[in-house]
């Protein structure tokens, strides 16, 4: 058959899933916790379900859950947000970016994406009609080189692409990238952003996120995505929303409410008493995830693996070069199925990966015995 | 703003369930029960989240789901069918559909749809860059006028919409149909089958329901779609799922895996525990739906407005033209804030609306107090 996506096989991730499923392996490749989501959310949402919240939902979400965003977005950010006009909660970060894309994507339309970066991005677009251009990020630091952005840019350029905290680098936006965000938009007035935020309750060493919804004029010309799943250790909930101006959530609703309409609706009862009733969860999550870095960090000075920077997220990427020349897709193989750790190789985030790079990235939102066997079995290679 | 969709508005369910919140009229507008779902399945979501079912779902579904989808068609429909390689689910029949449309039909395919139909189908095919064809239905008895779609398929035909039973109008597909169908597949070699089945155990009076997946013929060239929001009272659950053949499953993963990769987790584990433990409870919903709509339809003899037959789903239409020669929109407007009674228009359901034509849809999905409040108010019009 003739296909409408032909580059595209099934998830890097279900692959490396499954290969660490069939071997039994220990599996730090798929983004996910192996800790349970806090308990009151857990009980909130059975009380939901027999409260008899189960019919559809509003399209664009409860409006208990679209009020805590938006006092969430105030406290956090300082952002000034209207929950009727701005919020509308998805089914989970993808199906927000996947909206957004096809709201206000054309064909022929340009769409800036800044390699590596996480695997939907570039097939929502091609759906869409449109015409993904990457750019590099810088290949040591993965900062943005907006030199290279500026260049990319053309009439054409409806979208760019932005991800702070960065799936997979770990890297974040910083002052100077807000700034040269500003003049980038100010520059070309048909640009817009995806802002994908999905790790912002995980930046560490005292920074602070840089949420576009911090910056008006950038707020003005966002799509700001964010996921409960990554928040609350339950990526199976799959809710999570968009922050748009009035004008681009009314185009973004349109595609919302003819792909899914709403969103499980009990979970929504569920994650909305979280975000009023402990609030303590998302503040305290920061120091919970340096924590966990801090340590698998250490352990990894066991290894022959060299730990790259992370500066937020919960992913930790790694410099295997003095164990193995192996390409990354072989060495993640390679140690899923001969050492029993599961990990993602970078390639299949790059539309041209660097030839000669061996990073592979390893996850951990896992428990301490979780890292701990894990490190044990990479010190063998 | 120059919009992608602009006929698009907000759907016309949501539209009616506010102006039936604002007016606190008893709400038969937007499909959804007013009973709660079975207590088992509640139960079943609060281990399973309990369990730690929390984290993401295989992309297509929990193996033991779809090991029972695959078990029920079997013993529904004959149907003989690979849980691998056919089965995805999806978050609802919406994201289905939307899914199934993305994976195949390419700007300028023109796709047919039978007029009356749900409002999701038209927006879906457009972001596709589709051109939507509309064919109309008998517009006494919503029969498909087989002849007129033949006369509408060209070279450029990708795919046809049928829904059996009908939304909005109740009617079922019968052997005459299924044999329609088989001819104008094998006429048509390029054509696709998007068989909208979500009441597909709603069917009366002893009929059977249609599904394609019962025709191997009409299988191998399908995207079979259901919902479990109908099957169990769950409309807020937005869980349902396409059948497909392999390769027409391998392109609609593609989609689904970039639009929401996998749907709420917990919820899986409830409705494969309700497949496995609990097949009466599909089995007796025929059952307990017909007594719905005969005990409504007996109530409605003490209004002014003349039901239509209803062979199938969970919705009445009624000839409101003996009460008012108001327009469909004006009238169900004007019951709702007036009476006290929110109905669904049927023009919104056609991309052409028939002159003249004096019909409103109402929702029997509701317990017998319910319609009885309805009815007692609808009498008085
Ligand atoms: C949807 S599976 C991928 C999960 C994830 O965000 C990641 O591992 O990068
Ligand atoms: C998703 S809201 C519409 C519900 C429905 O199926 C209907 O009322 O026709």
């Amino acid at each position: 058959m003739d296909t409408k996506l032909p580059r595209v096989g099934t998830t890097i991730f279900t692959v490396m899933s499954q290969l660490a499923m069939e071997h039994k392996a220990i599996n730090l490749g798929q983004g996910f916790p192996d800790f349970p989501p806090p308990e009151p959310m857990i009980e909130a949402l059975a009380r939901a379900a027999r409260d008899g919240r189960n019919q559809y939902s509003p399209m664009a979400g409860i409006p208990e859950l679209r009020e805590a965003i938006t006092a969430k977005l105030e406290a956090c950010y300082g952002a000034r947000i209207d929950p009727g006009a701005h919020v509308t909660v998805t089914s989970g970060g993808s199906e927000a970016i996947f909206d957004a894309v096809h709201a206000v994507v054309r064909p022929g339309d340009e769409v800036v994406l800044l390699d590596p970066c996480y695997d939907c991005y570039e097939p929502a677009v091609e759906l869409a009609g449109g015409v993904p251009v990457h750019v590099a990020l810088d290949p040591a630091t993965f900062a943005v080189d907006w030199q290279a952005v500026e260049a990319a840019i053309t009439p054409r350029t409806r979208m760019l692409f932005i991800n702070t905290p960065h799936n997979p680098s770990g890297a974040v936006l910083g002052e100077s990238d807000i700034t040269a965000l500003h003049g980038l938009l100010e520059r070309h007035p048909r640009l817009l952003l995806l802002s994908d935020e999905v790790y912002e309750h995980m930046v560490f060493d005292g920074a602070r996120h840089e949420s576009v919804l911090r910056h008006p004029a950038l707020a003005a010309r966002s799509f700001a995505v964010s996921s409960f799943g990554k928040t609350y250790h339950c990526t199976g909930w799959k809710l999570g929303y968009a922050v748009a101006p009035a004008a681009l959530s009314t185009e973004f609703r349109k595609v919302h409410q003819y792909n899914t309409f709403c969103s499980f609706t009990p979970a929504q009862y569920a994650v909305a008493h979280m975000l009023r009733e402990h609030a303590d969860h998302h503040e305290e999550l920061p120091a919970f995830y340096q924590a966990k870095r801090d340590a698998f960090r250490a352990m990894l000075g066991d290894t022959r693996l060299r730990p790259l920077p992370v500066s937020g997220g919960y992913f930790q990427l790694v410099d295997y070069s003095e164990v193995s020349d192996l390409d990354d897709a072989s060495f993640c193989r390679w140690i899923t199925t001969e050492h029993g750790v599961a990990a993602i190789p970078l390639s299949p985030f790059y539309r041209h990966p660097p030839q000669g790079q061996r990073l592979a990235r390893l996850c951990f939102a896992k428990d301490s015995a979780t890292l701990e066997a894990a490190v044990a079995r990479l010190a063998k290679l």
